[in-house]
């Protein structure tokens, strides 16, 4: 099969076996992929990852049990072992022994099949598209922010940081009816913000400490700087992107405005399933281009310009 | 009156007019006041501050409503507009006009005698001793890490940083019933926590990522990176001192095991009376030692090595 590889360096390979299934694993044969920024974080080497990458995508199953054969599926992207404390108390993707679909040390989905338990798909309903369900992981990623920390409809919320992930978490967050200010400086992520009934707004514009919650989306030492500025006492700041490096943090404003941080990582499928079938976000509109497989180097080089949004992979 | 001054350089003034009361303020007669931490750093010019200094005492109401008049009363430091939306939310130690006794353009408590807004005393009862009620506004700030964080009774919880604020913060946790460990290296504090029946343990010694709260009272970068280490996914880091500078913080690490990470300051007096009162924590052996003010420059400059716990100051 085709596979793309980083190893130290990226390239495309096309005369990989493919993969065996085992124990409670499915084969799935990919039908469409993302690219996300942590894949390009993983080629800058930031990981020290090694294998086949990608995590986001829609696949058909190709082989496993009967009720899921030939179904379209998406798949959690942490494989957890079930037996450890996290696993126990319900929370897998907090599991301590986990492997990370393209991520630790598990196969990737930027390859025509990936080898995956079972326990970790959900199928995609008829009414969502491929273009949809390629985007489950990083919705449920989005919802994650109002899993881990409660909005009410009286808040201020602040998204600082519009790229792939920014983006669709101002769209789960405008669904709390709280009121939205997108931290933005892209005149193409403005015009959709705008269109959604988010306001696109600058730093400065925005009245100091007055956001009951700031969802820091940009991943770099600036953006938490300007988290802490607008955040209001005993405010909370949601981190939703890792960080390159580790950034200086005024963490004695954190103590004396007694702000609260909280990091947020991977979400629940189900519920960004639900989402999509309810038309209640706009994937389609994220889209930023799209190539066939065969061009995936070309793909992750477009991902990788500066506000570019989704790439996909088509593996027709 | 006498006062000790910080405007540049630290000097002890012999010849000050004693304050005058308006408003609503009573006329403290200072009986005893404590060094602490934040003394220390606004001393090192970290704040901007200029004038009298001191938070900790406890005084005598010299003037003021006949209720009051000649009761050992201690003082909220924060001095609250009454109108803000903090104010009318009752978060009066975040209003966003406030002053700060002897640390934000408030007079301090290193005097003779403080005017203060009898909002903010608290009658002393008589069974606790003026040593007792001095520790008053550090015992307030450790019993504000269980106000901004439920700890449940089957934590582990580690306490890292054991000077003067941690070493009462020790105390008030393991008030909960939570197993409690605390990082320390000198012997004096091994020592007292071992009587408190606290495990002293060095960071190496604790499993990694275990701990469902960590309490960071070091204040420097290396006790933040200390308290990623130890705490478990989806933990807690409570942040009780301010730190020097920007530290660098490893964000990421807060991602991607879903960290909370909670800013804490100045607590409620009323609860640390009550403590107080019912002998549930040991202040006396937190006393290094004890100066005339007119020896308060050298009670500071101990104050100020390493290791050094309480330092009163005298006043009669």
């Amino acid at each position: 099969m085709r596979a793309l590889i980083y190893d130290g360096q990226l390239r495309l390979d096309d005369a990989l076996p493919d993969p065996r299934i085992q124990g409670d694993q499915a084969l799935l044969k990919i039908r469409r992929a993302g690219v996300c920024n942590t894949d390009l974080e993983l080629i800058a080497g930031m990981y020290g990852f090694s294998g086949i990458l990608g995590h986001e995508f829609v696949a058909e199953v190709a082989q496993g049990p009967s009720d899921l054969l030939g179904k379209r599926v998406v798949g959690e992207i942490n494989v957890a072992c079930t037996t450890c404390d996290f696993c126990e108390k319900g929370i897998p993707s907090q599991c301590r022994n986990r492997t990370t679909v393209g991520i630790i040390q598990h196969p990737g989905a930027f390859a025509d099949y990936l080898a995956l338990t079972t326990r970790n798909l959900y199928v995609v309903p008829d009414s969502v598209s491929d273009d949809q369900a390629v985007f489950v992981e990083p919705l449920a990623a989005a919802l994650q922010i109002t899993e881990a920390v409660h909005i009410s409809p009286r808040d201020r919320v602040v998204v600082i940081g519009l790229g792939k992930l920014g983006m669709l978490a101002a769209q789960v967050l405008k669904l709390t009816g709280a009121e939205i200010f997108a931290v933005v400086r892209r005149e193409k992520q403005a015009a959709l913000l705008e269109k959604w009934g988010i306001k696109p707004a600058a730093v400065d514009d925005l009245e100091p400490q007055t956001a009951q919650i700031v969802v820091d989306c940009t991943g770099n030492a600036s953006g938490f700087a300007d988290s802490l500025q607008l955040v209001e006492p005993r405010g909370t700041i949601v981190l939703k992107s890792t960080y390159n490096g580790l950034p200086q943090a005024d963490l004695t404003r954190a103590v004396v405005n007694e702000i609260r941080i909280v990091g947020s990582r991977c979400g629940p499928f189900d519920a960004a399933l639900r989402v999509l079938k309810a038309g209640l976000v706009d994937v389609e509109s994220l889209i930023e281009s799209r190539y066939p497989f065969a061009e995936a180097l070309q793909a992750v080089q477009q991902a990788s310009e500066k506000g570019a949004l989704k790439v996909l992979l088509d593996f027709d």
